[in-house]
């Protein structure tokens, strides 16, 4: 991978309002197998110090999605305990080490939705927001066990409608509403059930815009609000509050006017007493301090 | 106003999806004021058969907004006073007595809003849902007093950019969000304002699908939740719960698919115990119940 496709690919992970946290994460370990293998070096030390400047780049790209950053330390962590090796033989390491996390990522994605799916069990109407991976795994986990779907079209580029033909194609019932209705349909909802982009130190959580209001009707409708995310997506005390990435305005698709600002905020936060349990790879959380 | 002319004006009013239930109530007044004025009818008895038969049809065209019930009710009640005349003075009568019921209303709107403004005062930000035209008369009154505005843009059909437009048009600096990100704008605001369709016994209210979210944002965040409407939205307990009215799907632009159902509920009740203080064209009604 040369440095005009790096930085075409960086951007383009960037500006992607379609994947999550965890695919993006490892588009960005794919990245950095790719660039193992090629990056021109001409000893292993060089070969690091470029790979490390690509890697913290790519940490700082999306700043609201934890996993992003903690695979890729992760890996850096694992390429440096490796450091003593000839430059062929760094570079089949360094890149198959990427390899691993992708494998390894992926299987704590799985097996988080198989978790959930399983304390859910079959027929359940599960009500989500935006478009998550794990919800979706878990979708398809439950397909065919008499599982329905609410969802949230997700302004403003409505990755619920992606969703809603994902679940289509398995004949999911589906009831697909504006994200302003959340509070007629959360009540005809077993659980309401969201991914995360990031999961704070104290329990909360960062996730789509619009997920905190959801938590909110749930504990007043007395609905269970379930977080299932892979352990991937925990921050450290030590890497603080993420910044909230704001978008391009013209997603909004309104009309510029005088003394009018328009506002793109993808992520809000959900303070931890709203959550009712996390879900991860291990299994169910339930959470002591959920106020009913 | 003959027959074809009533049933197109009567869908119009059915179909409205821009002005709100005040505004639609003074055109129901107005249909029945040139009905009155113009409709063929051989003596007093029959026209006010035919009156009445066209007031009950209106009555029941927006079952959530609760004026057109009210004031054409009022009209009917009085006109009913005054049922000893000649035709033609019936005609005059029963005009004159809906142009002064319009009267009334746009009064009481007017004056609720002036009681909102000087409530919240100069320097003040306001966050609202939805196009109110109280609402919109509170933000002209405080026009030029350094009131600002956060208003969300609405969905389905995005009567907050209606809003921001007239807002941009009086200069007042206005922030403009998806309906998503209320939980991140709430704290920006001094107060969350907002009209209602229907005010209920209980105190509970009627709106925009959206404002029950929106209320319990406000509460969780500490920011009062205020309810401006004239005192002929409220029901009677004879009245009964109102339909909370759906609107064509074919609003929500998403494609249709298999095993989709798309939903588009336009109103939500936002119950009393979220509500801060309600304001009509008599002052502010603080809530003893509001749990803060």
């Amino acid at each position: 991978m040369d440095d005009n496709l790096f930085e075409t690919t960086l951007e383009s992970i960037k500006a992607d309002r379609e994947r999550g946290a965890s695919e993006l994460a490892r588009e960005c370990l794919a990245v950095m197998a790719e660039s193992t293998r090629n990056m021109p070096a001409n000893d292993e030390a060089e070969l690091y110090g470029l790979l490390h400047r690509r890697a913290e780049r790519l940490m700082h790209a999306r700043p609201s999605m934890t996993p992003i950053y903690n695979l890729l330390l992760r890996w850096q962590t694992l390429i440096n305990e490796k450091n003593d090796q000839r430059l062929a033989t760094a570079r089949v390491q360094a890149a198959r080490l990427a390899d691993e996390l992708i494998e390894y990522s992926l299987r704590a994605v799985g097996e988080t939705a198989r978790q959930v799916a399983e304390h859910l069990g079959p027929d359940s109407t599960l009500m989500t927001h935006s478009l998550s991976s794990t919800v979706l795994a878990v979708f398809r986990g439950l397909q065919g066990q008499g599982v329905k779907a609410i969802i949230t079209e997700s302004r403003p580029l409505y990755e619920g409608r992606l969703l809603a033909k994902r679940l289509s194609d398995w004949h999911i019932p589906t009831t697909l509403i504006t994200d302003a209705q959340i509070g007629l349909f959360v009540p005809q909802a077993d659980a309401v059930l969201v991914g995360a982009d990031s999961l704070l130190p104290d329990g909360s959580m960062i996730n789509k815009v619009g997920s905190y209001p959801l938590a909110l009707v749930a504990r007043d409708q007395g609905v269970p609000f379930y977080v299932c995310c892979e352990s991937f997506k925990r921050r450290s005390e030590t890497m603080g509050v993420p910044e909230l990435e704001a978008m391009d305005t013209t997603e909004l698709d309104a009309t510029p006017l005088p003394d009018v600002e328009l506002q793109n905020i993808y992520f809000d936060t959900t303070p931890a007493h709203l959550i009712s349990a996390w879900f991860d790879e291990k299994g169910m959380h339930a959470n002591p301090q959920y106020i009913r």
